[in-house]
C-alpha cells in the first residue's frame, strides 16, 4: 500500500508522494491511474518528492494525461508546505531542483503558524519576440489593439516562461469567457497561441481576474497568469509597484509583488486535505 | 481526524465513514465538503454506517448537494463490500435499512475471492400509471411509439422506483444522446421526467446501453437503468428470461437477472480505492 497526501492551492490539486526514501516505478502510468476522479484518487497532478544532487529536494510534477510539467506555482507551494509540516525541514527557504531550474520557496507564518508560502515566479519577458507576439520584434507590447470576432480590445503581452495576454475589463464577472476566450488563445497575434487574462482592477492593489488558459480553457486560478496580470497592471499605471497585489482568482486568492530586483514574487495558500493509502498500486516500487 | 474509505462501482464513487461507533454531526455539511473534487476529497456521495434496530445495519446516502438519497444500487454494493472485507460481518448475505426499505446484498465469492455483489432491486413497475406514462393507464407501455425532434421512436417504459424510458437502436456508440438526451427526459409523455436508455443488443445475453439520467445528463452508470433495460428487452422478446444479461456501460458492467419470483437481480463490481484520513473536520464529532 502506497501512503500519499492529497493537497490543494487556490483549488488546484495535488496527489503527493514522498519517494525520499520508497521510489515509484512510472511516475506517468501512476498519475494516469490516480489522477481519475472516478477510479483513482482524482486530482490536477501528482507531485513526486525525490533527493535532489544541486538543491535541498527534487520536485516533479506529472499531468493527469502522464506527461511531466516543468513546473506550477500551485504545486510548488503544496510541495514546499509538505515538506515543512511533516517535519522534513526546519527551515523556512529551502532550494528546490525542478525543471524551470533551482528555485527557493519560503514558508510564510503569522504567530507560529503557516500562513502561505512565497516563490520566487523569476523575471517577466516584455519584447514581442520573447513572448512572442507577431510584429513587435525588439519593443513591448503595451495597451495595444486587437480585433476579436469583430470587437477591439486593448491588451498587454507578458510572458513568465508562458505567453500572456491580459485584457483590462470593466466587469470580470460579466466578460462572455466561455464563448470569447479560445478566439484569444488562437489569435493570429500569438503564434504560439496564448494564455488570457480578464483583469477588473478594484484599486491599486487589488484586482479580480478570471482566466483562460492555452489548452485547458476556464481554470480555477493560473500562478503565472497572476503574475502576467500584476506586471501589465504596472505597465499601464493602473496598479502599484512598491506593495504587493491581492489578485481574487475563481480559486483563492494570490499576492503578487513584482519587486525592484524584477523578479516577481506569488504568496499564495496550500492546503493539506486528507492523506491516504492506495488500495492498490501495481505500478510503484513499495 | 475523521477516517474514511473511498469506493467506486461502475465508475460511480463514494467516500464512506463507518459511523458505528463515532457518529458524524452533520452529515449534509461533510457531504458538500468532502464530495468536491477539488477542496475535498472528491466523489458522487458519501455513504454512512450506521446500527439499525430493524436491519443487521443501515445505510444512508447523501448526494454532493447535501440532499439525501433513499437508495443506490452502486452506493449498497460498496456499503456491503466494507462491511464484508473489513469484518464487521462474516456473512455473506446480511439485511441493511435504506430508505427505500430493507435490502439483502449478496457478497458474491469465486475461488474465495470477492467477485461482486449481489442486490435484489425489487419488482418492475410495468403499468402506465405507475411509471407514470401519460395515455397508458392499466396497460403496459411496451415497443409504443414516440415522437422526438421530429423523428419516430419505439419505446418501452419501466419503473425501477422512478421512470425509464428504453428505446432500443441499431448503434448505441453513434447515438447523439448528448443533443436528444433532455428532449426524451422533458417529454410530454413523462409528467414526472424520465430517465432514457438507448440500448443496442449484442446477442440474447449481452446488450450495450448508453443512460440519460433525469436531473443528471449522461452518467457512467444506473443500477436501475440496467434493470429497466434488461426488463423491456425480455417483454420486447430480444432477450432471454432464463439466465442473466450483461449489460455493457460506460463505467463498467453490470449482471441483471429477472428472477421468477418477478424480482430483479443485479450483480456487479465495488472496488476499494484508498483509504484516508481528513485533515480538517470541523463537521464531525470525533
Amino acid at each position: 500500500m502506497k501512503k500519499f497526501t492529497k493537497w490543494q492551492g487556490c483549488g488546484n490539486d495535488f496527489v503527493l508522494f514522498d519517494c525520499l526514501q520508497d521510489d515509484i516505478e512510472d511516475y506517468a502510468s501512476v498519475a494516469r491511474k490516480v489522477c481519475d476522479r472516478h477510479y483513482g484518487v482524482g486530482a490536477d497532478g501528482i507531485l513526486v518528492v525525490l533527493p535532489s544532487a544541486q538543491a535541498d529536494f527534487r520536485m516533479r510534477i506529472f499531468n493527469t494525461d502522464g506527461s511531466e510539467a516543468e513546473m506550477c506555482g500551485n504545486g510548488i507551494r503544496c510541495f514546499a508546505r509538505y515538506l515543512y509540516d511533516f517535519g522534513l525541514t526546519k527551515e523556512t527557504r529551502f532550494t528546490v531542483e525542478t525543471g524551470a531550474g533551482i528555485l527557493v520557496p519560503e514558508i510564510v507564518l503569522e504567530g507560529g503558524k503557516v500562513k502561505g508560502v512565497k516563490v520566487d515566479m523569476g523575471e517577466p519577458h516584455l519584447l514581442g519576440e520573447e513572448i512572442p507576439v507577431v510584429g513587435f520584434d525588439g519593443s513591448k507590447v503595451i495597451d495595444k489593439s486587437m480585433s476579436v470576432d469583430g470587437q477591439e480590445y486593448h491588451f498587454t503581452a507578458v510572458s513568465m516562461g508562458n505567453p500572456h495576454c491580459v485584457i483590462f475589463v470593466d466587469d470580470a464577472e460579466k466578460f462572455p469567457i466561455y464563448e470569447l476566450g479560445h478566439k484569444f488563445e488562437e489569435h493570429a497575434l500569438f503564434p504560439k497561441k496564448t494564455n488570457t487574462e480578464f483583469v477588473e482592477v478594484k484599486d491599486r492593489q487589488h484586482v479580480r481576474m478570471r482566466v483562460w488558459e492555452r489548452g485547458a480553457a476556464v481554470t480555477l486560478a493560473c500562478g503565472t497568469g497572476s503574475c502576467a496580470t500584476v506586471v501589465a497592471g504596472i505597465l499601464n499605471g493602473k496598479l502599484d509597484r512598491d506593495a504587493a497585489t491581492e489578485v481574487e482568482l475563481d480559486g483563492g486568492k494570490l499576492s503578487i509583488h513584482w519587486a525592484n530586483d524584477n523578479h516577481v514574487f506569488m504568496t499564495g495558500p496550500a492546503e493539506l486535505v486528507f492523506s491516504g493509502e492506495l488500495a492498490d498500486c501495481e505500478a510503484c516500487v513499495c
